[in-house]
C-alpha cells in the first residue's frame, strides 16, 4: 500500500523545501517504499488534525499515522526490518540521534540566518503573514534583518560543518561504506536551501559539495530532479 | 599479555588529563582487556619513537604497536571482536567517527580556550616551555588572554553541548541502551579539564553532568579513581 506523506509546499506546489520532510523521503526511498505527497501549507493546521499535531512530516501507512522526522525514520526501520536498514543495528541508531540533534541544534539555525528573507518569497500567499510573524517573533527582528550580512557570514556556517567535512575526509558516505539515516539526515537539511533560495552555501571545491553531488543522483535522481527556485 | 599504554602524564605522574587518552583507557577497559599504562611528557618524543610518530596515545599489544585513539578503537573492536562492541556494527563505527569529528573540532578547543593556563600549572617542570611555547603559537596569544574571561565564556561553551545534551534526553548513554564508544569520545574529552583544571565546565543541574557522574562508575569507579588537581 502506498504510503502518504503530507509534504510541505511553497506557492507552486512543485516546490518542496522543508528539511524534516527532505529525511522523511530519502528514508522512505532508501526503503524502497511507495510514497504519494500531498502539498501542505503551513497554515493548514487542520490538514493535520488526524495526526494530534500541527507540523510536517506526517505520515499515513494504512491505518498508522506518524509524524516528527525522526519518529518516522523509527518507524520505518521498525516496520519494515526486512528493507535495507536506516541504522544499521541499535548503536546505529543511538549515534545518528547524535547526527539528528547535531543537524537540527546547529545546522537549521545556521541556515536560517543566511535565507529566511528568501524563504518569505517563496511560501505560500496565506503563509506570509504567519510566515513573517512566526519567524520574527523567534528571532526577535525583521526577516530582512536576520538575513543581512550573509555573504560574510557564510564563512561561519561553513565552519561549523566541519564535523560533516572531517568525516567525508575518511570514508564516502556518514554511514560508511553506504549511505544511512545519518546522510538524509544532513543532506535533507540542506535541501532546504538548495530548494528555497538560490544562495549558494557551499563552495564548490568543499568535499561536503562533491558528496552532496552523490546524494543527489541517489534513487534515480530523486534530489536533484526537485525543483528549486 | 597485557597491552602498554603511553598515557599523558603532570609533574606528578598519577595525574593523567590527555582527552586521547581518556577515549583509549575506557575503550580498553569495555573490552576488559588488561593495561599497564606507562607516564609519558610531552617532551619525551624519542619514547615514542617505536610507534612512527610522537603523540599520545600509543599502545603496544604484544608486537603491534598502534597511535591515535580513533584507530586504537579501531583496532580493539577488529582485534578482540568476541569482546564487547565498541561500535555495535558498521553503521554504528561510522557515525561514531562523526562524533569523534565534533568532539575533535568543538570540545577540544572549547575546552583549551577555558584551561589551557591551568594546564600549564600541572605539566611535568621539563613540558612548560614546550608547553606554552607550542599553545601560545597555535592561539596567537599568550595562555594568560587565552584563558581570560572564562568565566563569562564558560556559557557559550556549555551551549556549544546541546547535541548531547539532547541525545541524553531521549536516552541513557550516547550508545543508546548501553554505553559505546561514542560515550567515551564524549566523557575522555571531559575529564582532561576535570583532571587537570579547578574550572567546573557543566552546571550542576546539567543532564551532561549527571551523564557523566555515571561514567566515572564504569569500570568499577576507573574515571572516578582518576588524580585530579
Amino acid at each position: 500500500m502506498t504510503i502518504v506523506l503530507q509534504d510541505l509546499a511553497g506557492a507552486d506546489p512543485a516546490l518542496r523545501f522543508s528539511p524534516y520532510c527532505w529525511r522523511a523521503r530519502m528514508a522512505l526511498a532508501h526503503k524502497g517504499l511507495a510514497v504519494e505527497t500531498i502539498p501542505w501549507r503551513f497554515t493548514e493546521k487542520a490538514a493535520l488534525a488526524f495526526s494530534g499535531q500541527g507540523r510536517v512530516p506526517v505520515i499515513r501507512d494504512g491505518d498508522r499515522v506518524m509524524s516528527d522526522s525522526w519518529a518516522i525514520a523509527e518507524y520505518l526501520e521498525d516496520t519494515y526490518p526486512d528493507r535495507p536498514s536506516l541504522f544499521g543495528g541499535a548503536a546505529g541508531r543511538a549515534h545518528a540521534l547524535f547526527v539528528n540533534a547535531w543537524a537540527d541544534g546547529v545546522m537549521l539555525g545556521g541556515i536560517a540566518r543566511l535565507i529566511v528573507r528568501d524563504l518569505l518569497d517563496v511560501v505560500a500567499p496565506q503563509d506570509r503573514t504567519y510566515f513573517r510573524e512566526s519567524r520574527e517573533a523567534r528571532f526577535g527582528m525583521t526577516l530582512e534583518a536576520v538575513q543581512a550580512g550573509r555573504e560574510t557570514r557564510v564563512a561561519e556556517f561553513r565552519a561549523s560543518l566541519l564535523p560533516v567535512r572531517q568525516v567525508l575526509g575518511k570514508q564516502p558516505w556518514l554511514g560508511g561504506e553506504n549511505p544511512s539515516y545519518a546522510d538524509y539526515i544532513v543532506f535533507g537539511t540542506l535541501q532546504w536551501p538548495r530548494c528555497a533560495s538560490r544562495f549558494e552555501l557551499l563552495e564548490s571545491d568543499d568535499p561536503i559539495a562533491a558528496w552532496r553531488e552523490r546524494m543527489l543522483d541517489l534513487f534515480d535522481g530523486m534530489g536533484r530532479k526537485a525543483k528549486t527556485v
